[in-house]
């Protein structure tokens, strides 16, 4: 095989975007080999193109070798495991299911076959994100003392949220900003850091638009290390924030306003603090410039071409869909936390938490008015993306 | 009385420093009229001074009208109700006392006298924090939804906590970096702000020190008018940070790197929300620059010179004592909250805080070595604190 068939599983706003950049030719070696969607208006694109109005049709067609989920969040797991007993690859959008344990069926019901399995986790080919990382995992901010993430600029309309019935409902999204803006934040949360022991979270209900699901968090965690970390979300706020603050023993690293700025202490603080004869005095501090310029990767493109590349070259994937547990279970967990007004343990008693997510979408007595099928000009989607 | 003779009860650190001042001559019409110290060897630089070792003999030796109490927090309570008694006005340093029911017993000692009462909240006098009181209580951010005030340039170093007994422990100070550094940052969040309506804390004892205290606090918070907050900070960091960020409806305020910068939404976000058609889109902004240039404010000088303004001229306090309550029962619901593992709704019980904290006190095993009686140069004790 030099050339992959890929199929496109829900062509909404998201399956359009990335259909588009298919058609453009963007990807190497890839090409549109279908289109799925239940919704055959949305066909009307790509008359040129096989059609299927279910993911069992478009997998015995053999029209495609690996197909990009880009359905609602609880079809994920479901449309994927299918794939894999179709013998197609899949690449999942975030996030990989709805909750863990949803999510734990979704891996295991890969292993043992030698697919690929990708998740759309496009911002860890931001450079910025990956230089971050680097100096975290790398050693250069020494032990990790505390974690504060400002990532507020999620702002969503109530026409978003009533542009599709699915859209922050317990049954259909299963879940608001966690669920669906916040996925890259986790996955970057904790491919950056790691997953914390215990998490305490208030995540408020329709604080700001007609939803019945959280669309703002405040979330508390502490780490096996000692190390401590807020993330504060919301999709209701503006201007909004993007600030990521890490306090290391070797100094302070903050990413703001596209900038990355790292004070390095000349002495590690807990020497320094030892040793000193002074009272008041921080130790000395040198500001390291990192310019990155205005390069923030290939973002969406970049994780199609190596789910590509995995399958005819077997290139090491950027985002192995197996770590898309990682978010999946972290912001459940804040979810968990705030809903049964609790600190939780990690990891997560995913059964727990899907019998309380079962009874939010059994006990929901809400209606949402849908005004219009509504998709966004491409330049506002993309914006709304925050790449 | 054209003149106010003022007593220094307490000559360490602090006081040392405000009696420099008074021998500069920088507060009008006051002079220094004594110094009162348990330790006669801190009496040295006031060879011309009348000089007592206890606060009851500087009462009764007519010396002094007013006093400035700068001793270790515990004792503030006890002088100034002694001082009332007497007929002397009452400067006191912050905190107004280590637990809520003290500060209570304090104000009430006060009530029904006619002297005056203030509290040295020098940070007050701030242009910056005045500005963004105006601009939070004037309504120019709209309604408040949510506060994050990261605020760890507090470092201290071990030989900082070993410079006195009292220091950092539960019986000399009553608690860590709430009760001594943060008192001016709890008091503007209240003052700014106003008090939440429930607080959830976690407050390490000792995670950067050999202390038996807090030196490192998050707290969240939430306002009966449904904003929340977040409240951050440590001894322990370097280089540290002081970081308020306040959204609002109008749009979003940030005072970071000695400079406020708000960002004004073009139409107030929740009446954007429901009317744009658009679904990712925020609202227009404009960047309204505050210039308030290098300009502090005349801090603790100004802060003696209206309480000696208010002794003879009835000028209204910038910082009335009463109003230091609000600091404390702040700090001892994050400490509260975090000692028994809960929320805690205010008004704080402030008996059952001083049950608890008389229980810390008695259980404490912990002896601190102390290195020497350790007085800061002018340059560093200046500079660790923030003004």
């Amino acid at each position: 095989m030099n050339q992959v068939r890929l199929g496109i599983v829900g062509v909404g706003n998201m399956g359009g975007a990335h259909a588009k950049q298919l058609l453009a030719n963007k990807i190497n070696r890839c090409v549109l080999g279908a289109v799925c969607d239940i919704d055959p208006a949305r066909f009307t694109d790509y008359p040129a193109l096989p059609q299927f109005t279910t993911a069992k049709k478009l997998f015995k067609s053999g029209k495609v070798d690996a197909i990009l989920i880009a359905t609602p969040h609880y079809a994920h797991p479901t449309i994927g495991l299918a794939a894999f007993k179709a013998g197609i690859h899949v690449l999942s959008e975030k996030p990989l299911g709805v909750h863990k344990a949803d999510c734990e069926r979704f891996i295991a019901g890969h292993a043992g076959t030698n697919l690929v399995f990708s998740e759309m986790f496009n911002q860890r080919t931001d450079p910025y994100y990956i230089k971050i990382r680097e100096m975290v995992r790398g050693g250069e901010l020494g032990t990790i003392r505390r974690i504060n993430w400002i990532i507020t600029n999620w702002f969503r309309s109530e026409a978003y949220y009533a542009s599709g019935g699915w859209r922050a409902t317990w049954g259909g999204e299963g879940g608001g900003v966690l669920l669906n803006q916040c996925p890259h934040n986790l996955d970057l949360f904790q491919w950056i850091f790691g997953l914390p022991r215990r998490v305490r979270a208030t995540c408020r209900l329709g604080r700001y638009h007609n939803i019945e699901v959280e669309d703002d968090v405040t979330a508390y965690m502490e780490y096996a290390t000692g190390a401590t970390a807020v993330f504060i979300t919301s999709t209701g706020e503006a201007p909004g924030t993007n600030r990521l603050e890490i306090a290391g023993e070797n100094g302070k690293l903050v990413y703001e306003n596209g900038v990355i700025t790292f004070t390095r202490n000349a002495m590690p603080t807990t020497e320094f603090s030892r040793t000193t004869a002074t009272l008041f005095n921080a130790p000395a501090t040198t500001t390291t410039p990192i310019p990155l310029g205005d390069n923030h990767g290939g973002q969406h493109n970049a994780i199609v071409q190596n789910f590509v590349d995995a399958i005819l070259d077997g290139t090491p994937l950027i985002a192995p869909a197996a770590e898309g547990l990682n978010s999946v279970e972290l912001g459940n967990a804040m979810l968990y936390s705030s809903l049964k007004n609790k600190t939780v343990e990690l990891p997560l008693d995913g059964a727990a938490y899907h019998r309380t997510l079962k009874q939010l979408v059994k006990n929901s007595r809400f209606t949402k008015k849908e005004i219009k099928p509504g998709t966004a000009s491409a330049a506002e989607f993309t914006k709304g993306f925050n790449t």
